[in-house]
């Protein structure tokens, strides 16, 4: 059997040393003029190098997959917020994105550490944080939750004041005097919404007000619209959406019905994503830093596998409220 | 030094054979009883055993890393199709995602192949194509293309009818007597891009029309929206903006300088994206059936991995127009 190519071949008929053809090959070479790159690439080609990958990743410690789990990227907010990550991605590692709710988080989130993820980005929730939690742990992969987990004490955390949001949402409702509003929300709450839900329903009690919930199947679009004629039915004046796709598919939906926003109803949607400004009417929305979060995520799941020991730690950001067109006295 | 656990350790203690142990821990024990599933988790957890997962990627040769590469995760249209992709991903593919537009794309293919893809999709224009094919063909990756490549004859290529499409936008906004119209383009065209732009342009100047083209910096709602003015001072009646974005961010940007849509101007995007319908005014807008586009582009990766040596594959699909309220008889 002829003997296989090694990188030394290559380095040797190139007349360069093992670590500028690693480099070279690497595609980390732009140090090297065009003419040693031209060497290597030539030399690689005639004596029919090939890299043993799966060999050289049990070598090379330094180079991570990232795997991110989201709901869905078919929801912009997650979209947005894989692709900040990427942006942020140091050269040495990979990104393996999955996507599931529920069970198929949880799936998910064990398929990228059977396929050898060192850190897991978090952002839907998990039906068993803890037991996941510990696992990760106990196989030395590092996790972030984006989620205001209660119940999960020990992993770093990043996400925005969720609370805070909906308090800010119903104090503008209020005082824009909607007091009989709709929390238009979803069946299965993940803590972050939770959250978000508490703050609002909390706040616009404590002002004298009334709060109709309307639960929809999913955060998207189409349950949004499709919840129009329950939310007309309540009679109410104001409308929180705990997202910018709830709101901009009840605005459609109401328009349907003969319903506009904000001459009939005013609505307040979550994320102030990139849509929220472009939509007609523009929207009002409690704006939160998807830019930052996808950032923090990155540092902290970074931190944690260079780190393993580190203290745990949980990354808040502020959230404010941006006026638009869909909001207006009663 | 200790030996460490193996997972035929883990079988004898749990008195089941090496491959329920597998079956198990690899989340794919369905089939067992709760009682012997429990088992082999607690004989795992007493006896530490943890399995060395790089090692057992090089063996277990039918797990398969899938890479795709797509301009940005940001924009609707590729945050859907990557979603669609997962959501039809066998139990043993595990899915890689990167975006990045010119030599950014070029990187993220060698970087997939790098860390351990089998297959790769792209649909990210890239700016070697030919080089790119080869390597990957050498290294034994399977690669789809997104783009009609006009110049790649050997790869597997799914893609809608771009050029029909502009053809579509064409006869539709002529059909309503607009002939001095925009073609909202941008500054670098991929080869789809080209097609529509070609389509479009073609068939409204063999219909008596005039094209100005106002290019833009990317596919996205912002550089619609700063297209606005260059819009208006060519006081053309219709547009064809290359997709949804850009017509949409249009729209508003229209709005912002006093032009109504569909009043003052009538806008035609392309893609029928989510947001298409939901916009208020609803988007006129070729459809371009992005679901089957992603499975076609599984599909043909999955078989490429299965047999290097098949005939090359090229998956075209139809579009058509869908008419809403940003267009009118001029």
């Amino acid at each position: 059997m002829m003997k296989k190519a090694s990188i030394k071949d290559v380095a040797q008929l190139a007349g360069v040393s093992i670590a500028t053809v690693s480099q070279i090959l690497n595609n980390k070479g732009e140090r090297f003029s065009e003419e040693t790159r031209q060497k290597v690439v030539q030399a690689r080609d005639q004596i029919g190098y090939v890299p043993n990958l799966s060999a050289r990743r049990l070598k090379k410690q330094n180079s991570i997959i990232l795997g991110i789990v989201v709901r869905s990227l078919a929801l912009p907010y997650f979209g947005n917020l894989v692709q900040q990550i990427q942006d942020h991605l140091p050269e040495n590692v990979t990104m393996s994105v999955m996507s599931g709710e529920g069970e198929q988080a949880d799936q998910a989130v064990y398929q990228l550490m059977n396929s050898g993820a060192s850190a897991i980005i978090v952002g839907s929730q998990l039906t068993a944080p803890k037991e996941i939690a510990e696992e990760l742990k106990r196989r030395g992969v590092a996790m972030v939750v984006l989620e205001n987990h209660a119940k999960l004490f020990e992993a770093d955390s990043v996400h925005a004041k969720d609370f805070d949001g909906g308090q800010l949402a119903a104090k503008h409702l209020l005082s824009l005097g909607h007091h009989h509003v709709v929390l238009l929300g979803n069946q299965r709450y993940t803590d972050n919404l939770f959250q978000r839900a508490q703050g609002f329903t909390e706040t616009m009690l404590a002002g004298g007000g009334t709060v109709s919930e309307v639960k929809t199947h999913s955060l998207s679009k189409q349950s949004g619209q499709a919840a129009a004629m329950a939310v007309s039915i309540t009679k109410a004046t104001g409308v929180f959406a705990l997202n910018d796709d709830l709101a901009i598919g009840l605005i459609a939906g109401l328009a349907k019905i003969g319903l506009h926003v904000p001459t009939d109803i005013s609505v307040v949607g979550f994320d102030d994503g990139d849509y929220a400004a472009f939509y007609q009417p523009g929207l009002t929305t409690v704006h939160q830093p998807g830019d930052q979060i996808a950032k923090a995520a990155l540092e902290l799941a970074l931190a944690r596998v260079a780190d393993s020991q580190a203290k745990r730690q949980v990354a808040q950001f502020d959230v404010n409220l941006t006026v638009r067109e869909s909001t207006r006295r009663q």
